[in-house]
């Protein structure tokens, strides 16, 4: 037979321990935040009915990233390219029994079949926090806030990232108001302003005036520049200035602030990828020159329950993935130095096997992870391992130390050494132990 | 458009909050338990190969079980219906590097393409526990020691359940020398027995008489009796008895009593359904007439990493399903009481929202967990929503408390009121937070 291969799935990884270690650190964040906030966490099957994504994901999801298949029992299903069309179901399926509002979270693996680069893989774990049942701007304000507090928690600094926000219903009045365009024209707008900042603006430019009927275009193309040049909200043409969703947006602001939160910005070239949006909308971007994107984001998308043959609901809410938080954390070098959960590595010293894992029984029993070595090798060997396994303590056992009941515990980055009863032993390692 | 149904995939759970309290509370004790015996976790891509799982798992698993579709690149993939060849692939890429004995777990979903029914569904998740480089019985007594830990930690006494105890070695010898099967006719005998618990005694031996040569078929029906009949490793055939499998099988014995398991029992006809298994499997079984059936198991798989083209090594291991876990917790009622980590809800009285966020702000500033009604309604309705999501607490802030700097903190079980002050309030939810 032929070998098998030993890596994982293209675009996907494997989790080592240390890997594993930092990851749960990402969501451990994510989790103290989310539930500082009220929020509960839920989860759901990785497979759902295609038709699930068809009806709101948006096109280009469905047809070309997301992995479909047709199961043993005929049907279609696809592994979720993201979480927000199954809480909405999930929702819709106790519409009447939840009590709003309703704040729920989770931390799902999504996968889109994309070609892997940095940032974006085919799978990551997500953070979705979603507040069900909030009209009002305070639903957009929270998540806000929980963005700022996790990534304050993370050691990120305002400095270092921008909360960038723009809403959809002012996307959709510059479209058809200021740009004249009508529905079809405005999606593939809106499609091309997605890659505003990943396009170089004279293709952007190119691309747009093709989406312009002939006689519009001259004057359509100014005015797209209007809107590509606007900083703030007040550049906006006048008669969008003082429309609603502006208004709402400044709210937003003003809200911000009084929060404290002062590294928010308007960008009027803020789409969001998925079709579903219907209002406020934000983006994460870190500041950093090697590393100058959009990490994550999120808005309001009231129509989602109610496609469930429900009673509409409205519901804000935002996701945040592992890849970019370990790719930010990395380039603004806030990644922690991280131990693995066992204390102490028990070195046998001769035929004391048996013994030794009846003291690492009472070391467990009260509280401390022990690791015995099973190996049978020469006591250095045995260390060595521990070292490698960057655990702090190995705890030597021999019939010498049995018949005194005195315990050679050495400190593997100082080197220390110290004789101690088994019950000193247990206390040293719990004082001294790195959280 | 038809509106989307609100049910989960077949066969596949929903987690509501509550729901995901219970499998957080079964993770926590499995987490705790494998790093007390210095486990660390790892993690890997639900999608995998397909011919990583035709190597090793077992035809029935690949051909009728298996989630296997083509991805767009035309890679032949599943998701994962076990663990194990995935911890054996990631251990054979740094075959090298590692150092043994290592000492891994992980908690992954799983899926299968089964006939749902009690405890079995087709998506579940499965903490796996594995022990790598060690070749003596002291591994095989480190997993069931783990076993009984996590089973003592769930409120289990010895009582409840049983450790059925055989090896691979034995079954082939059974085989081989006690009923003369030839390879083929041992396999279909292994798969049959493997059964025996779940098909009426009648219908086994009518389908074992059909392996059987019709020269062989009378003395081989005799033995096989023999086999069925041993309650302990003395009734099997003398032959048997003074082999090195039957030898090993009574040390593990013997060290599982020194270590107090006194629960562990022989069963001949444990198979485990993997073909991976080389020696001593094992099988803890739930003793509830109620619930009596396998619950889960283990056992020795020497040769799987070996197959990635790498130098061997001796691995033991068991995997626990967290389907059957809430089974058993269920049928012996031990399922706890388990609570939101939310500590308290604020109900908002009257228009001081923007002062009630501040205040939730400070409370979460000292590590306590707040949820701001921000529904708009009136304050019996906001307190109706604390009590149906389970929350301990309510606090009520109006305009008097904010000028009283008193505020008023109901706990919703005894419905108790004091007025506090933020100080106050702080502390004594912290003092009276149910853990």
């Amino acid at each position: 037979m032929n070998k098998l291969p030993v890596q994982p799935y293209k675009g996907a990884r494997d989790f080592y321990p240390e890997d594993k270690l930092l990851q749960n650190y990402i969501f451990s964040v994510w989790r103290g935040v989310a539930e500082r906030y009220g929020y509960e966490e839920y989860d759901a099957p990785i497979l759902e009915l295609t038709d699930l994504y068809r009806a709101k994901s948006g096109e280009e999801i469905v047809n070309e990233q997301t992995y479909s298949f047709t199961d043993r029992g005929g049907r279609d299903v696809s592994l979720r390219p993201e979480m927000t069309p199954t809480v909405s179901r999930m929702v819709a399926a106790r519409r009447q029994e939840l009590s709003y509002p309703l704040r729920w979270y989770s931390i799902p693996n999504v996968w889109r079949y994309e070609r892997p680069q940095r940032g974006r893989l085919r799978e990551h774990w997500q953070l979705n926090v979603d507040v069900f049942g909030v009209k009002t701007i305070d639903a957009e304000l929270e998540l806000i806030q929980i963005a700022k507090d996790i990534m304050h928690e993370f050691g990120a600094s305002d400095d270092m990232y921008q909360i960038q926000i723009s809403s959809r219903k002012l996307v959709n009045l510059l479209m058809a108001q200021h740009l004249k365009l009508d529905v079809m024209q405005s999606h593939l707008m809106i499609k091309l302003l997605d890659k505003a900042d990943k396009i170089p603006r004279e293709t952007l430019l190119q691309e747009a005036s093709q989406i312009f009927d002939d006689v519009e275009r001259n004057r359509g193309m100014k005015n797209l520049e209007d809107i590509l040049n606007a900083k703030t909200l007040a550049d906006l043409p006048p008669s969008i200035v003082g429309s609603d969703s502006v208004k709402e947006i400044q709210i937003l602001f003003t809200l911000l602030k009084e929060h404290k939160i002062n590294n928010a910005v308007f960008n009027a070239t803020l789409m969001r990828g998925f079709d579903y949006y219907t209002d406020i909308v934000f983006e994460v971007r870190d500041k950093h020159p090697d590393n100058n994107r959009s990490m994550f984001g999120g808005g309001r998308y009231d129509g989602l329950v109610g496609l469930f043959g429900v009673e509409p609901l409205p519901v804000a809410g935002f996701g945040m993935g592992d890849v970019t938080i370990a790719d930010f954390l990395a380039t603004h070098q806030l990644t922690p130095k991280l131990q693995p959960a066992t204390d102490v590595y028990v070195v046998i010293v001769g035929d004391v096997l048996k013994e030794a894992q009846k003291i690492a029984r009472e070391l467990r029993e009260e509280g401390v992870n022990v690791a015995v070595d099973l190996s049978g090798s020469k006591t250095d060997k045995q260390l060595k391992s521990a070292v490698k396994k960057n655990i702090p303590f190995a705890l030597f056992i021999g019939s010498d130390e049995l018949a005194n009941e005195q315990f050679t515990l050495k400190e593997l980055a100082s080197q220390k050494e110290q004789k101690l009863s088994l019950e000193r032993v247990i206390s040293y390692i719990k004082d001294n132990r790195r959280e």
